[in-house]
C-alpha cells in the first residue's frame, strides 16, 4: 500500500556537511552513496556546488564545492542502481557558471536552498539548472519564520516561473509542530499545481520522522532524509526511520543498518548532533541552532537554564 | 488556547525504574519529585506497589514497592504544590493487601497496568482502589499487539465494572504510528464515555512526543512523559518537550531544565536509554524491547544487521 510518486533523498553528506565545514573523507562519502544506492533510495545528494569566493577551500572541504572530478573518483566503480546524485546550490551563495551542461555532468538534480527574500536569485539558479539539462528542486528555508504574504507570493512565482519538478518545505529551525505542518502543506499545494511538494525536517523536538510522515499524510512525495539523522545541530529525520515506515518493496534497510555503525556512528566522536537541550531550547523558541551549537562547544553545554533565560529575558539591563 | 482538561503525569522513576530494577537513590527521587512539583505538573508517579513475593526486595530497589515510609522520607519538606502522588501497580504483580486506606497513605493515585488478558485481574486492583479512597487510572500494555475483540471486550468492561478517571494507550514496544494512534483513540473514546483517555508512548522510533501530540488533538487528556525521555530501553516522551509544547501557563519549563543536566544526564553512565538501533529495530517489528535490551549489554550492540536478520530471518535450519 505505498504511493509510487514519493521519492526518497538522502542528504546525510550535504546537511551533516553544516556541522563539520563539508570534511568528510572519501572513503565516508564512498561508503555513504554504496549504501544509500543498495537501499534503493532515489537521490543521493553529496554536497553543495557553492561559490569558492563564498568559502574558501582552504577551510571547508570539497563537499561545499562538489567539484566534477571529486564526485567521479568518489563514486567510481559503484553501481549507482537506479539512484540520482544531486547537489545543492545556496540561492546567495552560489554561482550558475559553476554548474556544466548536463550531459557533461555527474550530477542528476540540482537541489537550489533559498530564503524568501532571495526567490528571485533562486529562480534563476533553478532556470539556470534547468536549462541546462538538469532536474531541479527548490528548498526554503526558515519556513517557520515565514508567516506573511512573502510565501504565498513566493510559491505563487515558482510555479510560474520555474520548471522545478519539487518546491520543498525546510524546517531549519525544528521548530513545526504536526498542525503547521498540515497548514504549510495544504498552502504549498494550493499554488504548486505543477510540482511536488517536498519536506526536509530537522530533529531539534525529536519531531523531523513524525512531521515527515505527517506530510506523507497531507501529500508531500519528496522526502528528505540522513543516516542516523546526521546533520546540523539536532540533525534530521532518520533515513533508516523512514525506510523503515515506507511500504514500497524497492526500499531496503539492510544496507543503511550495516553502514550505519561502521561509518556514521564513529563521526560522533567529531560531530555532537542528536537530541540536546540547546537544540531542542532553539526549536522550542522557533530560533536558528547558531547560538546552541556555539553553546554545545563550551564547557557550559549543560546549563540550559542559563541558556533558556538568556534566549528568553535578554541582557540584564 | 490550552485544554484545561489535560492532566500531564510524570513517570520518570517508575518507567526508568525498568531499565535499573528500581534502584534510584533517595537523592535522585527526592530531587525529581522537587522538579516535577515545582513544574505544575499533575501527578509525579514514583514507582510500583508490587508484591514483594513476586519481586526479592533483595534485587529490586524500594521503587519497586514504593512503602509508606520511603515515600514519606523522600518528599519530606518538600511543597507539593498542587502535585499528586500516583504509584503503579502491575495486575498480575501486586495485591489489593498492599495498599493502605487512602487517608492513611501517601498516594493520591493507583495506576494499574494490564495486559488485556489480565483485565480481570486489573478491575480487582482498580476497585480495591477506588474503594480505599484514591484515584484510579488503568494502563492497557502493549497494545499495538491487541487487534481482534478482546480490546473492545475490555474496554467496554472497564467503562462498566470500574470507576477509573482514565483508561491508558500504553505503545509498550514503540510500535505505533500516527494513522495507529489515532485509530486506538478513536476507539477508546467510543467505549469510555465516562472516563479520559491517556497515552503513554515509547520512543523507539522517536515519535513518544509526535504520538502525543497526536493524541492531544484526538481528544486524549492524560499524558505521560518521563525527564528527558528516561525510561526503558528506548525511553517515553520528554516531559521537557511536551511542558514546552502545552500552552496552560500553569506549566513550568524552568525547573526541568535545571533537574535534567543535574540528576538525570550522569545516569546516562549507567542507563543507556534513547535513540538505538536496536530499540529501533524492535520498535519496528512490533517486539518487546527485551531482544534489544539483552544485545545492548554485549559487545555486539553495533552489529545491527546480525540482529535485524535474527529477528526477521529466524535461526539457521
Amino acid at each position: 500500500m505505498y504511493r509510487p510518486e514519493i521519492r526518497v533523498v538522502d542528504c546525510t553528506i550535504r546537511d551533516g556537511g553544516l556541522a563539520n565545514d563539508s570534511h568528510f573523507t572519501s572513503e565516508t562519502v564512498r561508503a555513504v552513496y554504496a549504501a544509500v544506492c543498495a537501499a534503493g533510495v532515489d537521490y543521493v545528494e553529496l554536497g553543495y556546488r557553492n561559490s569558492k569566493e563564498m568559502f574558501s577551500p582552504d577551510e571547508y572541504g570539497v563537499w561545499r564545492f562538489c567539484d566534477e572530478e571529486d564526485l567521479r573518483r568518489v563514486v567510481d566503480g559503484i553501481d549507482p542502481a537506479g539512484t540520482k546524485m544531486a547537489v545543492m546550490q545556496d540561492a546567495h551563495k552560489a554561482n550558475a557558471e559553476d554548474v556544466l551542461p548536463a550531459d557533461e555532468s555527474m550530477v542528476d538534480m540540482i537541489r537550489v536552498a533559498t530564503y524568501v527574500k532571495d526567490v528571485d536569485k533562486a529562480i534563476r539558479l533553478a532556470n539556470n539548472a534547468t536549462d541546462k539539462g538538469y532536474e531541479c528542486a527548490i528548498n526554503i528555508m526558515a519556513i517557520s519564520q515565514e508567516g506573511g504574504r512573502f510565501l504565498d507570493e513566493a510559491l505563487q512565482q515558482l510555479e510560474e516561473e520555474t520548471s522545478a519538478k519539487a518546491v520543498y518545505v525546510v524546517d531549519s529551525f525544528g521548530a513545526l509542530y504536526s498542525e503547521d505542518v498540515q497548514f504549510l502543506i495544504e498552502k504549498y499545494r494550493m499554488y504548486l499545481k505543477t510540482k511536488e511538494v517536498g519536506v526536509h525536517f530537522h530533529n531539534n523536538q525529536q519531531l523531523a520522522f513524525a512531521n515527515t510522515i505527517e506530510s506523507v499524510i497531507r501529500g508531500a512525495n519528496y522526502l528528505d532524509g540522513t543516516l542516523y539523522g546526521l546533520g546540523r545541530g539536532a540533525g534530521n529525520c532518520p533515513l533508516e526511520l523512514l525506510i523503515g515506515f515506507l511500504k514500497n518493496p524497492k526500499f531496503k534497510l539492510e544496507p543503511l543498518l550495516e553502514v550505519i555503525p561502521k561509518w556514521i556512528l564513529p563521526l560522533q566522536a567529531e560531530i555532537d548532533w542528536g537530541y540536546h537541550l540547546p537544540y531542542m531550547i532553539t526549536g522550542i523558541l522557533d530560533e536558528h541552532p547558531r547560538t546552541a551549537m556555539a553553546m554545545m562547544k563550551t564547557e557550559r553545554k549543560h546549563e540550559f537554564l542559563d541558556f533558556y533565560r538568556q534566549l528568553t529575558e535578554g541582557p540584564a539591563e
